[in-house]
């Protein structure tokens, strides 16, 4: 039997238009090319939403089709994710940091009808441009003053002029929830990029999973910064749930990583929550430590998208007042999965017991359902020891990506996030290494980075990475590759006896190798892959403990 | 084209897992009539839901169909919501305060199968029993010991006996997220009662909606004690909410309005938010007063079901430091429509602005869309003067009551609340009368409650009601019924005068009547329709203003 309740569809444009009628007065504040401090309210901002539908519908654009950005985080930016997904289309948010070949790829596959560009960007786009052959034309996020004056790109368009003459109202399509709202690319390492396509419900359900009290809390007391790019997972989702509470926006625009401008944004606004990855947090830190300046509106920070250090948890909240929370997800989550807030009984305890707690990724926000599993798939406890592959599942975790022919989850329906993880009895979730370089040794997983975290702490270690090595009896063993401090030349015996006491026996390095570097990625991340490629064959000296 | 994220529903079975997992050690107290003060976690009880749904099963109850429950908010009703709700059934949940007659009617229309009942409920079923052939049986919800011995019920069943030796393991169906998961029935003032069959999908959304952070605000740090009864719209969906979070839950069973058990239980338990009825808000604080006894921990209090007197809001806050929030909602709409709490700019404003502003039903939580419209469907300005019938519309509002054969919305899909109410600009509504009581005079509305209210703060009346009386030039104008203060006989045109400079003039009534008392209904409220059929025919004086 079927319950009575109206049948309607979770919508961003639902969401707009509650914001516009209930929080219409709230402020969006952005830096911008053209402008070092934009303000306009939500009621502005929605207004030109509906300006800029009108303007998209003649631009030809049909329902279903990609429209591309490459642009920071402001007001303009803001429009054209609900024009775009308002209007039925889709909104492809591009990482303008991507390698030229990796943009033409998912421009090209993505079909992108337009790209609306900040002026930074048009460089960029003028040496892409002629391997671009659907893209129409190029739309430049600012006024005609500040229009590139000789471009080689055909079609070039300023947004200013394009919706200037528009009317302000629209009649907004009916949707189906289940219709597609936005498209971000993940850049793995391996293979081209691939799409995740966003539907208006995932998108709502998100948005209602992450103003939760104990996630980010959002509230219309706010006010609130995202300095995750609007690229990234459409910032964490800060741009639809800003506006479902009726929060402060602060967008920063190009200044991202500037110190001295995110201080005096949060100074000047009265920021209350900032979210971002940790070396925004670094460069903030770095700032205020220099300029002995302080953020006393400034009640906590997300961070998210690489493991946090210590020092920034410890210096926000010692000296600056500010608690620092981690949040774990991934572009195929929406992206949020976990939120480290505190429990109750976690409120008292001593800040020796509080610090291993806030490195921990933190407990599933309701809506996402997590488990942990060995080799065998079978579900491993949550008694915070046992280590497993993370798995999710829930109305905004994907199902298969853009335009693939299978699905992304595996025979129950689970997707795999490629985390290995423990999760303690609180539920809060700690990575202790990615899947492919978890070492699998007797049966048992060890975990990489917990041994170059211990082998970091020696003195004369500068970088340290582990690597499973092939064994005969224990099918893979630990190998300690380390680059040494400048000047030093550390006795590898002595750098394995340094784990004594310091991780359970077995797991202790196999052995240990010296190397004068270590290869890395473009992000600047020690490459597992080339490093095991170097170690391809390696074999065991005769004093290996293993054996 | 459709977003491609994973097709999961939203059931309430999710929310119970989830809850199961991430916040079993969550507390659960309550007040039952077996125990003054049991206590068990979320795990317990989502273990013995369990049991309880493997009990169901061979019950013979099948997907689909009904099981009442007769029962004080407390663990076991609790156990009921979510093993009747979860197996695919139905759980509805009885006043038991209704008429014989109205019980009888319900019972029957709902086809429930089983009945949970209370102990104190036995007597009140074995009267009514005869008239209840569709019943198959009673179960008790208590222990072996407390069973009533000589009961004239027929298959009458012990609850703790029929779940005890349950597995506690159970495979929960998977459901359509639109499946029917509860059933509430409106006690109208004319005709039968009307039910309202709320979805999984319906509960699960006004549970994210209800915890926001401006709304309850509900997190796993609160300790919440919902005072409105279960079977009052689901407690206003705390007990979903609550587990949503993790929020530690206290049930005070049948103690509901004993002032001395509510201040007990939220000091012993560090009661932290709490919600219900004026009238057990006014118990609560005529205990407080009487015993000079205080409450530390409680910091909000959320008030619904009937307009809040000022005194309650005054004395909570400069008394006791707590905060008092309206809510505003009703059965029709899972119940919560909107919800008062401020906006950043209120914060700073003088009590004696703030004061109004608390007065008001609050601001839409985000899923809800409200408007005002005049007699001929036009929508209304949000500029708190227009006064007009509010229709909302949003996933958890009815569409059609329980087998009705027509939809309780109008032609473009609004479900008329039969409130009449003003907005204003920062989108807080303010109700001003019902639908029926509305005085429409020249095209224009007239609040019935207003001119009541000021009608009261004459020295010389005890009660006083307005009522609109036919009126050949401006359709209606109002008429105002007093009845005296003991002892005076107040002089109507003197009462008449009261009104100058106090409402707009063409609001004050055209003439006033003295009676020694008006007609109230079985709640306790002024009979407006016995007092209109009491003046039916009225003609005015020469003296009257319209004229």
């Amino acid at each position: 039997m079927l319950g009575q309740m109206m049948n309607l569809p979770l919508t961003i444009t639902n969401l707009m238009r509650f914001a516009d009628k209930v929080y219409g007065s709230s402020e969006i504040v952005s830096v911008t090319i053209d402008s070092p401090r934009h303000r306009c309210t939500y009621a502005d901002a929605f207004k030109r939403a509906r300006q800029l539908a009108n303007a998209l519908a003649k631009l030809g654009v049909e329902r279903g089709q990609c429209i591309g950005t490459l642009a920071w985080n402001d007001y303009r930016h803001l429009e054209l994710y609900y024009a775009i997904s308002c209007s039925g289309m889709v909104c492809h948010t591009i990482n303008p940091r991507l390698f030229p070949e990796q943009l033409e790829y998912i421009i090209n596959h993505a079909e992108d009808q337009w790209l609306f560009v900040d002026l930074a960007f048009v460089p960029l786009l003028e040496k892409l441009a002629d391997q671009l052959p659907g893209v129409k034309g190029y739309v430049v996020l600012t006024d005609a003053a500040h229009m590139p004056k000789n471009s080689s790109l055909s079609n070039l368009i300023c947004y200013e002029t394009l919706i200037a003459n528009e009317p302000d109202s629209f009649d907004w399509p009916q949707l189906d929830e289940n219709e597609a709202s936005a498209l971000c690319y993940t850049s793995g390492t391996t293979g081209n990029p691939k799409g995740v396509l966003y539907s208006h419900r995932s998108t709502v359900l998100h948005c209602y999973g992450t103003v939760l009290p104990d996630v980010f809390g959002l509230s219309v007391h706010d006010v609130v910064m995202p300095i995750v790019p609007m690229f990234h997972v459409n910032g964490w989702g800060l741009v639809y749930s800003g506006p479902m509470v009726g929060a402060k926006l602060v967008l920063p625009g190009p200044k991202m990583g500037d110190g001295e401008t995110l201080c005096a944004l949060i100074n000047d606004e009265g920021v209350t929550l900032s979210a971002g990855v940790p070396t925004v947090w670094l460069a903030l830190l770095d700032f205020l430590e220099k300029s002995d300046e302080s953020v006393p509106t400034l009640e906590r920070v997300t961070t998210g998208g690489a493991a946090c250090p210590q020092p920034i948890f410890d210096k926000f909240r010692e000296r600056y007042g500010v608690e620092v929370q981690q949040a774990w997800g991934m572009t195929e989550m929406s992206p949020l999965g976990t939120y480290n807030s505190f429990k109750p009984h976690m409120r008292d305890w001593p800040e020796s017991d509080k610090t291993p707690l806030r490195l921990k990724q933190g407990r599933p926000a309701c809506g996402v359902e997590l488990k942990i599993v060995d080799d065998a798939n079978r579900e491993l406890p949550w008694d915070g020891k046992a280590a497993g592959a993370v798995k999710v599942r829930g109305p905004w975790v994907i199902q298969r990506y853009f335009k693939a022919t299978a699905d992304a989850t595996d025979a129950d329906g689970w997707f795999e996030t490629g985390d290995v993880a423990t999760v303690d009895a609180d539920g809060y979730m700690m990575i202790t290494d990615r899947t492919k370089d978890v070492i699998k040794s007797g049966g048992e997983w060890i975990s990489s980075i917990e041994l170059e975290n211990t082998a970091m702490t020696h003195p004369q270690v500068a970088e340290a990475a582990v690597i499973g090595i092939y064994h005969e009896k224990w099918t893979e063993r630990p190998l300690l590759v380390v680059v040494p401090r400048a000047g030093t030349t550390p006795d590898p015996a002595e750098l394995l006896a340094h784990f004594q006491g310091k991780v359970a026996s077995w797991w202790i390095p196999e052995a240990c190798e010296l190397v004068p570097e270590l290869p890395h990625t473009a992000t600047g991340k020690v490459s597992k892959k080339d490093l095991r490629a170097q170690f391809q064959g390696y074999r065991w000296g005769s004093k290996s403990m293993g054996q």
